[in-house]
């Protein structure tokens, strides 16, 4: 594992996961249990070509670096102090071979990234509409949590163009933005598939939906079961377990 | 309660709701839990004005004037047979002053009643799509529930003229159908803003979903909480004995 330099209130957090690693600030935004989630919906075929929009601290690239055969995964953050700690983080793994962190607008990522050449598309986007006047709308959180540098819209339709006939497109969201979701993704002939909702327990409704879309699919939306994080008692569900590993469920 | 002729092959079904009755023919297409969620879904105030686009038998109107206070119901339906049977279940609880049964064409009915005029559309309509070969596409059973007669945007499309400004359109449908229901609702101005998914048990996934949409209404669906028909040792649950009624839990 290489040395790597770290700053002012950061820290190296363990993925639980292959020996995997990851530099996090505190202060600011942390990876959740969304990314994870996501991570792991995905299913990336050997040799995939990948591209994650919005990608952070990096924490989605490194871990499917780690649970798949992908050949490159390019995370694309807008951020330039956060694109040097994801950058970090990916030579701490020793995973710069396999993984590219682009710091660039992701509305512009196509002229760097060619058109119709990627295999998967997955984002972990901002969920909150853009700010009033509350926060300070250059904040690191505020970019990572509200859409003031990109709109779903701006997510959708990128991936659009980056995915190859039939690439897939996989989305991590909020259940009230369903509709803005569904019909963004058919506009950009991105048609969902298949969608699992995860909700707190099994008496609640969701709070964050899984998606999967395939461009130029024909349209026929699969369910699958739900995913509850917690049981009656508290306690998180099997299902919970096996998706984060019981070691490191402290951090979740 | 008037006295009605039955036809060959009908029976009269108690709906164990305020002393309601149903004809039905147990060889055509006959109400299913579907219609009784949706009725008990929709908020009707008190004067309304409601329309049910393909009412069938008319179990929804009936069952609406039973729980609420609305001022008239149109009951549309294509099947001259059905319309005849449906009417005759209106005679038979004495509903004829405030349920109309219109044997209509539905995407035909604005030709009949006033655009922009109804508080409430609700539908049950055909889930599934045109039939192939197989079926014949004139039978009662094959119309109801194949979209031989009109489609899901058909539906949508006379709704967004029927109802109006802030009007509501409750629906009932199929999960693999979201995508369309979603695009299809807003592409017509009915805003989706409230969604129940209704699943079998807690460790499947849904089988239906009911939808409420407000005509120009702003963006952002709410969940509610899902709804399980059963319990894990097959019971059904605490909900669906609350919605049927201990009684009529048998005919479910």
């Amino acid at each position: 594992m290489d040395e790597v330099l770290l700053k002012e209130n950061e820290r190296i957090d363990d993925l639980q996961c292959k020996g995997l690693k990851i530099i996090q600030n505190p202060k600011g935004f942390c990876f959740g249990v969304d990314a994870v989630l996501l991570s792991n919906f995905c299913e990336i075929k050997r040799n995939a070509k990948v591209v994650d929009l919005g990608t952070g601290t990096g924490i989605i690239p490194i871990l499917i670096a780690g649970k798949s055969n992908a050949e490159k995964i390019y995370g694309i953050e807008i951020q330039k102090t956060v694109a040097d700690m994801a950058r970090r983080s990916v030579q701490l793994n020793n995973l710069g071979e396999r993984i590219n962190i682009i710091n660039e607008d992701l509305k512009e990522v196509d002229k760097i990234i060619d058109v119709n050449s990627i295999d998967v598309v997955v984002s972990n986007p901002p969920y909150m509409s853009p700010l009033g006047g509350l926060q300070n709308p250059e904040s690191l959180k505020a970019i990572s949590r509200h859409e003031i540098k990109c709109t779903l819209e701006d997510i959708i339709k990128i991936t659009g163009r980056l995915l190859k006939h039939n690439g897939h497109f996989y989305l991590v969201h909020r259940p009230h933005r369903l509709v803005d979701i569904m019909c963004l993704c058919r506009k950009y002939k991105l048609e969902p598939k298949k969608i699992r909702f995860i909700h707190p327990n099994r008496n609640k409704k969701p709070n964050l939906l899984l998606l999967k879309c395939i461009k130029a699919a024909k349209p026929e939306l699969k369910f699958l079961n739900p995913l509850y994080v917690y049981n009656e008692d508290g306690s998180y569900t099997h299902e919970i377990y096996e998706i984060y590993g019981k070691e490191s469920i402290n951090s979740f």
